[in-house]
């Protein structure tokens, strides 16, 4: 069959399921999860064995070690997978939430009601464990949803596909509300993209280069977002203590993480007092900084360090380097992070008030904090269970998506015959 | 000025006013509506003057008369633009709102805060209120705006943009958070829609055929709708009163709205019943009924009806029309409604709870009605003060566009020095 062909085949089939999927009950649902969860479990040989076809294949094909890493699959992946799903079926069911229900003066009861957005595309690369983690989210909001995988995880998302598809028919779902794309040809992504009338929004994963590539070509709206150059602000009158928390952990507690800090802003009232101390926790674990001049000739005798460049404002190292300038107090800060920042996730270490509100309100960015590390943008720990993706861009979902991000609201009118004048 | 640069010098200007506006206060954004209004009122004859130099010409190049009447700017009319800038004032203000701040087990506060899109573009026709209207909804949500008025009302809004724009600037607020294209070049739309760097969103305004081309060539995301292809489904237990109620008001208290009903669909059960009477209310307006075959038998003795064609399913006829269906009970309507509505505005007529609930849950459009006329989905009506628009789209906003639509939600965090485990 033809690509095109086929992809409009995935897309019929998942709009028709997902009709199905809008319907169906919070208990029904959760059990679907329960059962693929153990399914997971009792299979869980096979999956390593679908896995290694797929890392042994990679290997021989050169596959980058950090690819090959995130594709492996260990037996505490697979549990983690299955507890994912069981996590994921303790949620409450936004499906169906009826809020703001208000009699208007014409009698009419006006409301809203929380629906799946429909079918959701997911593009992604190696990790297979994005297959059920997604489709988790999308049966528990009550969404359809094709999954477009790395080709290198081929075979471990094929079966991984078959399992989730018995547990949907296994509680009477319909087994195409968890598509995977079965071919491993580039121009399914091509069609994915532009099926407008099947597929309602697309999760992009993967590297930056690829979610621009697919931004530019896309005619369906995507949540997703492109990097995190995030940053962390040392106000004048920051707590010593938290800021060398803070400013430590935003960067080295994972380098490769979006919400990992790549520059620091230090004011220059308390500079020379957070900088020596901060960078004798950064030597330790060889932080290459990349100050500005001022910054420089504080950390003059800092053993990995370089003039920073214009380009490193706007550069994720994901790696152990760190840009540093020195910024005229909390009104040059905020104007260097809406400058350079991705608008992913930005924090002030402050003990002012005024300065923590201002900063709140006027950075312009997904996740702004206060007094809290950046590597705390994360759905699991905002509290949403789980998240498919996040978003740095402004309209329907910003910041970590979870379930919420994967409906919208329509409008309810409960009336008892009337009509407008 | 190359129209490339011009419009780029506007969207430049519009973004830096939208930062300033983002952090404008309640006061400061209300005065600013207070003296728009005001001025409004002070120059009410040279808005006439304005206003008849556009029509004139209008009439001159022979604008169809529906236009030319929305082009006209009456006394009540100017009065009306002022009413309505003070209405948005006594709108509860949406930016910085706080919602759902909780304690998360790694100690942080986590919630969201809302804030202003950044710039939203209008492109519309004719009608000069909307430069006001639309003006007043985004100074209120912090945003800055660029608007672009048909081509026939270009002094009207140039001088419109002037009172507004004095208005800003007497309280304080840049000249350039309301901005209107001052040329009437048609290259300033395509300009417009693909101004991605400086245009977080654009509300478009206007016949379905601009809108399907602007869609198709735009890059900035858009909230709209193309059409309302509305229904009312009368249930085998609806009570008749409400029923003939409901579907005239939904027909015939304005043929050229977009919530106004296009196709009446009836329960075989109860289609005897209501027909007859349904239509002799019509038959008083005269409007054409397109039956299917089965209630053309019904409606024998009706003179305006002709036998529907499969297209009459599909088309908004925004005329004394009416497409007339039996179904099969609810099952038949909601299966009708999914496949033929656009997804706007859908009521059903039922004494049944069950039906009602079903109906509400699995009819997918923007508004869904239990015993009201579709005329009821409007933003003033739903209590929403005001609408930038309607949305028939999932993501963002669905249905009336208020002051909420223009905003997003960011994370906020707030800590005492937490690290990320």
């Amino acid at each position: 069959m033809h690509i095109r062909d086929y992809m409009q085949q995935l897309g019929q089939q998942a709009r028709q399921a997902s009709r199905i999927m809008a319907k169906a009950n919070t208990h029904t649902k959760n059990q679907a999860l329960a059962h693929i969860a153990s399914a997971i479990r009792r299979d869980r040989s096979l999956l390593r064995q679908a896995n290694e076809q797929d890392t042994t294949q990679a290997r021989a094909e050169g596959l980058a070690p950090a690819l090959l890493d995130r594709l492996t699959l260990t037996e505490a992946g697979i549990a983690a997978m299955a507890e994912g799903l069981e996590q994921i079926a303790s949620l409450p069911d936004p499906i169906g939430e009826i809020t703001n229900l208000k009699f208007r003066p014409s009698g009419i009861q006006v409301g809203q009601m929380r629906v799946p957005l429909g079918v959701i595309g997911i593009i992604y690369e190696a990790r297979p464990n994005v297959t059920v983690d997604a489709a988790g989210l999308c049966v528990k909001s009550g969404n359809a949803t094709i999954l477009r995988g790395g080709s290198e995880a081929i075979h471990c998302n094929r079966l991984l596909a078959k399992i989730v598809q018995e547990g949907l028919v296994s509680v009477g779902l319909p087994a195409n509300a968890v598509q995977v794309v079965e071919t491993t040809d580039r121009a399914a992504v091509g069609e994915m993209i532009t099926l407008t009338e099947y597929i309602d929004v697309i999760v992009p994963r993967g590297g930056k280069e690829l979610i621009a590539r697919l931004t530019r070509e896309a005619k369906v709206p995507m949540i997703k977002h492109l990097d995190g150059i995030c940053h962390v602000y040392v106000d004048d009158t920051a707590d010593t203590v938290k800021a060398l928390d803070v400013a430590f952990n935003a960067k080295c507690q994972r380098y490769g993480t979006c919400n990992t800090m790549e520059t620091l802003l230090v004011s220059r009232a308390i500079a020379r007092q957070i900088l020596p101390p901060l960078a004798a926790h950064y030597e330790k674990e060889k932080v290459e900084l990349r100050c500005d001049v001022e910054s420089l000739s504080i950390l003059d005798s800092y053993p990995y360090k370089k003039q920073a460049e214009e380009a490193d404002w706007y550069t994720e190292y994901l790696a152990p380097i760190l840009a540093i300038r020195i910024v005229d107090g909390l009104d040059g800060a905020i104007e260097h992070i809406n400058t350079c920042s991705s608008h992913h996730t930005d924090a002030i270490v402050t003990e002012n008030y005024d300065n923590a509100t201002r900063f709140l309100r006027e950075v312009d960015s997904a996740s702004v904090m206060v007094n809290a590390s950046t590597r705390f943008a994360d759905g699991f720990e905002y509290g949403l269970g789980a998240e498919i993706g996040i978003s740095n861009d402004k309209l329907h979902a910003r910041g970590p998506v979870g379930l919420e991000g994967l409906t919208s609201q329509k409008y309810i009118v409960l009336g008892k015959g009337e009509i407008r004048k």
